[in-house]
């Protein structure tokens, strides 16, 4: 049986752990596996399954018996090395910004729109807040149609990675004893607050992970009419992305119709059950790779609207087992 | 000078004693004050400027000196005693929820329908997430007309009382000490999680919360025209609501009227500069009565639509300023 080597560009962080991790969950025939990260991180060792394996910096012709590399380095070390890795031959599978709105490169969903996984060059994976939207509307979308989406999300620090996590933590704990925070990685104190800023600001107010949110949408989707109002906002929560979505439907749907297609969708878990307290929450996302879908009504006053409220982990589906989702269907699907 | 007598009702409580705050801070012709608290609070001793006051409990004709009886000691309270405080002569300002929906009691925003106070029986104040919305949006409504609002709630732990403060402190120092959370006052872990669940739920999928930010709206305006879609949601925040809010005008607005219409509302505080990242945020409602008001832009699709981000102080703006605001209207217009 074929074997294929991974890399993973930017292993040491948050994310590039958690796709070693995932990828020894995945039942895939992995043979070598090259950990990349920076300088600093060069000779730090990790285990896969129970191979110790050594963190190595990228040099010229490092991607040459790499089938399939893995990227979360950031938009900066994606342009720079994707191409390199690409050129010597490995599909690349980019969690980074940087390729997202490439006409050329297909931004996939493996749910959603597996078709447009192809076996070269890159393939870029969505931004974390947008893959869990888009798996929990999904179903509906493609059953009922939907013309309009209103979000407010509720993002967990881990998104911006360790060094986030360290700064909520130092600065909760510093609260608690009474000191007065000191904010570095956010340009506000996080503990005890939320900040309606996410990545930078662009022209027309919205964040750039605002407008990723609605760019991402219109691609994966391939539909330009859709109409998409993001606010995203940071939250003093470690782990688990929450989304507050609104949305009208095309066609006429009951609150069962839409019951039903979530359901029916596997990437996705209704946990709607308010007279027990049993909705969606962010701390409950560390235990699966569902989208938890809950609070499902219709809007008072419009009968084509409803809200839902979606929580979903935003290192695993929102990033590491989205790629590695992706990888899973080129080698099933025998792509290379 | 004529002065006024004073009573709170639920003294010891975060709007209680905030109440007794402000009324320290307003230049009203105060007289005696009387604190009510349950029989467990009896006894304890409160500041009014440098005047030690002792909590008492209610008892028959406990109203009588009483000019105006400001009420923050629950709904059940509220039903049961402020009836006895009006037929003993007081003019009660409400805090809970117990009135705010009856038809011959006024709901006040002394900043947009003062003409509603009336210098006898009972005045409600609304719920603090509507207080702030409504004071963000009036100036524009009042401009442009707003025919919808879509609007998902970021709540602080204080608007549950002391006992959830607490609950919020001790869950977080456990986990940061690797403890198990316990979960009293809400029915899930609060640290590090956002809860989708604020009051109980009612039989169309909205939470009693969210309807009141509806029906309160629709009360305070006197406009049953207008469309309200809200999501309530908890955050592990100590003080300050904030609010992600989308509305729909009437008129054809530039953002600069806008801007214009907030900045000429005293109540509200534009705090809209996201290049310096100077926007509303929850820990900066604690220095301010205002309303905090940024993050405005337009919506990408509908010329009509605009989003703002609101953050507001819950037990001053959100409850008890409100109520003393009223206390100030009756007694600067004379009414009683």
């Amino acid at each position: 049986m074929k074997k294929y080597n991974f890399a993973i560009v930017g292993a040491t962080g948050l994310v590039g752990r958690e796709m070693l991790k995932v990828l020894s969950e995945f039942n895939l025939p992995v043979g070598e596996i090259k950990l990349f990260a920076t300088e600093r991180s060069k000779g730090q060792k990790l285990l896969f399954c129970d191979k110790e394996l050594t963190v190595q910096s990228v040099e010229k012709g490092c991607f040459k018996d790499v089938d399939i590399a893995l990227f979360s380095a950031g938009s900066l070390a994606s342009k720079e090395i994707s191409p390199i890795a690409v050129s010597e031959g490995a599909v690349v599978i980019d969690n980074s910004n940087a390729f997202r709105m490439s006409k050329k490169i297909p931004l996939v969903i493996p749910e959603i729109n597996p078709e447009r996984i192809k076996g070269k060059g890159i393939i870029a994976n969505p931004n974390c807040s947008t893959i869990q939207m888009l798996i929990a509307l999904y179903p509906i979308y493609k059953k009922f149609g939907i013309s309009r989406i209103i979000v407010s999300t509720y993002q967990a620090v881990s998104g911006t990675g360790k060094a986030a996590i360290e700064e909520l933590y130092i600065q909760t704990k510093g609260i608690l004893s009474g000191k007065e925070p000191v904010a570095k990685i956010y340009p506000h104190q996080i503990a005890f607050n939320c900040l309606p800023h996410i990545d930078i600001f662009e022209e027309n107010g919205f964040t750039r992970e605002e407008m990723k949110m609605v760019k991402e949408t219109k691609k994966i989707l391939s539909d330009d009419n859709i109409k998409i109002n993001p606010t995203a906002v940071r939250v003093p929560v470690v782990y688990g992305h929450s989304e507050s979505i609104y949305f009208e439907t095309t066609a006429k749907a009951s609150l069962n119709d839409i019951k039903s297609a979530l359901k029916s969708f596997d990437a996705v878990k209704l946990v709607d059950n308010p007279d027990k307290n049993i909705y969606p929450l962010a701390i409950d996302t560390e235990k699966t790779d569902k989208v938890l879908v809950g609070r499902l009504r219709r809007d008072i006053d419009n009968p084509l609207a409803f809200n839902m409220w979606v929580a979903g982990n935003n290192i695993r589906k929102g990033a590491a087992l989205n790629a590695v989702q992706i990888a899973s269907y080129i080698i099933n699907n025998n792509l290379i």
